[in-house]
């Protein structure tokens, strides 16, 4: 057990918190890591409203969140989404704007994603209930910063401003080890996106994840090639971390060719699907490193948990006092 | 207190290494962090052997140690360090050689430096009594690796394959909870520079030190602009974390033609040297959002420790263990 304000907020077992992935983070992992002792949250990702329906069906009466891609959602698919009363709505990459005031007028708890200072002051502005300072190492869509120093300076702006917000640490944490390091960054908890990324009730073709498992974090890069594939116009400063291979070797510098060859769009689509790593490009963080097996996600967070707590108390003991 | 394996092997009162920055690291600062219970080591850096000989003096009777880079260091100038008995020789960039086997001949601790998982391999292929695995969120020259997701990856590493080598986490620590969090991590100590750049001791003009303090994380930026205003060769592959500014962004993409403009190169050189933070780049890491002061090295290292152990007591209450 790992008490913190995140776990008192909440109602949590666990201060961890699954990362809103699209695509991958269906209704089931979402209700598997609730029913783990975490917050599991929807990957609502470009805002697909039938997909949504199903996957917020599916997880059932579980108390689940569910997270979206400020830029790409509509009022619509989110009011339907707070209908449903979830746990928490998360809103990542870029101002939220009247969706924020949306989702604090449902009086549902806002979650805010932020990649620079900047950003966290601008969730602070929107009334974010918690802020995930996630560090660019994460998988997926991204900027710059790291976590380690990012965390720690973002905590102290909240202690300056906001010190009632909560804090999430997100990128780089797949194990016990992560989540004690970003408790003592300052975080109330992590949110954790590669480690269920590779759970058993993830929405990934089990051949990507089999390839993640062998690879180390060296294999992996900030690219844009993934979007490129899919035809996906994100705003130019993100870029999306996943593994590399051949296929993100060949359309490097070449992205924008890419968008015009449907045919190596459609491969694309067809290997990730089938499960295909030369081509398709597992979108996974530098954990990917640390990963070694594929679990059920209740799996996951009590190996987390008890990993962090034995080195919590290793930490105690080192000092002596 | 922190006790480590790292405070035992070494003689140390804390786990903290300071980086062997080249030009700023000095005797003089390197002596202080000694002094101060840590281990300071002077920065060798591109091997100038009447420089490393007069901060070898300046250092006087203290147990220091020296790094080096790499690529730029004779055999000549390494066995001339290797005589005055330094308390670890670190070697930073690319592949030891014969360089490391002189260090384990002289039976001085090796200290390697690594960027990657693969050369965490190499480096014990070299032997290494320490490694130091260090993220690009780091100041200076780096690759694309993070602290967050390198650490522990390299301490699983050396756990399955030299369990008695240490791990020293660096890149992005520049106080008590980036201590904490690296041993949360798995490493044995903290190698940390851009808090020590900032140092009292350090051979760094005030007005850059000045401008970093007041800069936030976001403000830096990995490139080879620094080098190119210096006439630097690093091998393709490394760039240098400095802080962004008016003359980084002039030059950004036209590195070669700054490397043939000697006006500007001159322009740089003079605003390092009186401390110009618009035209001179601070070379300092994502850290410099967490550093808000210069003292003397001693009190960073006795505010590190301090703040390392209240987050390590309080990371213990929250298990209610």
């Amino acid at each position: 057990m790992i008490a913190t304000r995140l776990t008192t907020r909440f109602g949590l077992d666990h201060p961890i918190v699954s990362a809103p992935m699209a695509a991958a983070a269906g209704g089931r992992l979402a209700a598997a890591v609730s029913a783990g002792g975490g917050l599991g949250l929807i990957g609502g990702g470009y805002g697909d409203a039938a997909w949504i329906r199903d996957q917020v069906d599916l997880a059932g009466p579980s108390q689940v969140g569910i997270g979206f891609i400020t830029w790409s959602v509509t009022e619509g698919v989110l009011a339907e989404a707070l209908e449903r009363r979830p746990a928490a709505v998360m809103l990542s990459f870029g101002d939220p704007g009247a969706l924020g005031a949306m989702v604090r007028k449902a009086g549902v708890p806002l979650i805010l994603q932020v990649q620079t200072l900047d950003q966290a002051r601008a969730a602070l502005d929107a009334g974010a209930d918690a802020i995930v300072a996630q560090g660019a190492e994460g998988g997926g869509h991204g900027l710059r910063r790291a976590t380690m120093t990012l965390v720690p300076e973002v905590a102290d702006l909240l202690a300056a401003r906001a010190p009632e917000t909560l804090l999430l640490a997100a990128g780089g944490i797949a194990d016990g080890r992560g989540l004690a390091a970003a408790l003592m960054l300052g975080a109330d908890g992590a949110l954790v996106g590669s480690r269920f990324w590779a759970a058993e009730e993830a929405l990934v073709a089990r051949g990507l994840v089999s390839a993640a498992m062998k690879a180390t974090g060296d294999a992996t890069v900030r690219t844009t090639v993934p979007d490129a594939a899919r035809g996906l116009t994100w705003p130019g400063e993100f870029t999306i971390r996943s593994m590399r291979n051949a296929f993100s070797d060949r359309w490097r510098g070449q992205e924008h060719q890419l968008r015009h060859t449907p045919q190596a769009q459609a491969a694309w689509r067809d290997a990730m699907a089938d499960g295909d790593a030369e081509t398709g490009t597992p979108i996974v963080g530098e954990a990917t490193g640390l990963i070694r097996d594929c679990v059920p996600a209740v799996e996951i967070l009590a190996r987390m948990v008890a990993e962090a707590e034995d080195h919590l108390a290793r930490g105690q003991k080192m000092t002596g006092r």
